[in-house]
C-alpha cells in the first residue's frame, strides 16, 4: 500500500511517498515543489499541477493523504492556501486517486504522540520512523507525516516507535 | 475583444462571454456551471475543471475577467472558495490565458455606478447593458459584470449607459 502525502502552498508544495510492508513503514521518496514566488498566480498553479503530475505518474501512489483543512486565522492566506489545495485534489481526481484528509493535530499526534508538536519535532520524528539518513525538508515532513497517518489509519498496526526502523 | 468573466464556486460557478464590437458591448454567452453538492470536493473540482475548459474550448475567449481575492470574514469560507478560484486560474493558465483581475467594489461600480450594489442591482444592470432578454442568474450576472469591468478598463471607451443597447 502506497500513499503520496501532500503539503500543498502557493510557493513550495511538500510531497512524500511512504509504503507500508507488513508492519513496516518505508520512505520511497520525497521532496518540495518549489514555483517562483514573483510569477503570476495561475502561472504558479500550472507548474504545481504540473509537478504533482510527474510525481503521481513516477510513484503511482494508491491514494493521496491532505491535512484537512486547517481553520486559519487570516482568511486571506486561507484563500490563497485553497488555491493550492483546490489543484493538488484536481489532479487527484483527475488521476482517479481517493483523497484522505486528516485533522492537522491527528497527523502531529500520530507522528510525535502530541496533537500540538512543533514543526522541527515533527520532522525529527518522520525521520527516525522512516530511518531517513537525511531530515526532510519541514514541507516535506510534513507530507510524509500525512501519508504516515493515513496507512496507520487503514486499520491494520503499523509500528511508529524508532525501534521498527532498519 | 471577447473577454471570459467567471465566478467561481465550489457548488455553482458562473461565466459570461463578452465581446467589444466597437464601442457597442455584445454577450455571447453565460451560464451557470453547477456540481452535485454532495460529491466530495475533489470529484466537484475536477467537473468545474472540465466544465470550463469546454466553455474556454467553444467559445475561445481572448483573455479571463476575475473578481480579485474576497476578503471573506470567515477563513472557512475564504479556503473554499480559493479551491475553486485555484481550478479557475489554472485553466486559465494551462490555455495560456491572462487573467485580469478587479476588486469587487470596482466590478460594482462599473455596471451600476455604485461600488456597494446588492447583486439583484448587478443582474439588472447587466441585463439593461448587454440588452439581454432575459436577467441571467446571479452567478451568471456577476461573471457577465467582470468581463464588462475587463473591457472597461483596456482603455476603449465603451458606453455602459442602457441608451446604448439596441
Amino acid at each position: 500500500m502506497r500513499i503520496l502525502g501532500i503539503d500543498p502552498g502557493t510557493r513550495k508544495t511538500g510531497w512524500g511517498v511512504v509504503e507500508r510492508r507488513g508492519t513496516r513503514l518505508m520512505a520511497i521518496a520525497s521532496g518540495i515543489l518549489r514555483v517562483p514566488a514573483k510569477a503570476p498566480l495561475p502561472a504558479r498553479l500550472h507548474q504545481l499541477h504540473a509537478g504533482l503530475e510527474e510525481v503521481i505518474g513516477t510513484f503511482e501512489p494508491a491514494a493521496i493523504a491532505l491535512e484537512d483543512i486547517f481553520f486559519a486565522k487570516y482568511a486571506n492566506a486561507a484563500m490563497k492556501l485553497g488555491h493550492a489545495r483546490g489543484v493538488a485534489m484536481l489532479v487527484c481526481a483527475q488521476h482517479d486517486l481517493t483523497v484522505h484528509e486528516f485533522p492537522p493535530a491527528l497527523v502531529k499526534r500520530t507522528v510525535t504522540g502530541r496533537g500540538n508538536a512543533p514543526k522541527e519535532q515533527v520532522a525529527r520524528l518522520v525521520t527516525a520512523v522512516l530511518g531517513l539518513r537525511e531530515t526532510p525538508g519541514e514541507d516535506a515532513a510534513d507530507a510524509l507525516a500525512a501519508a504516515i497517518t493515513c496507512l496507520q489509519a487503514q486499520g491494520k498496526s503499523v509500528r511508529l516507535l524508532k525501534g521498527s526502523r532498519r
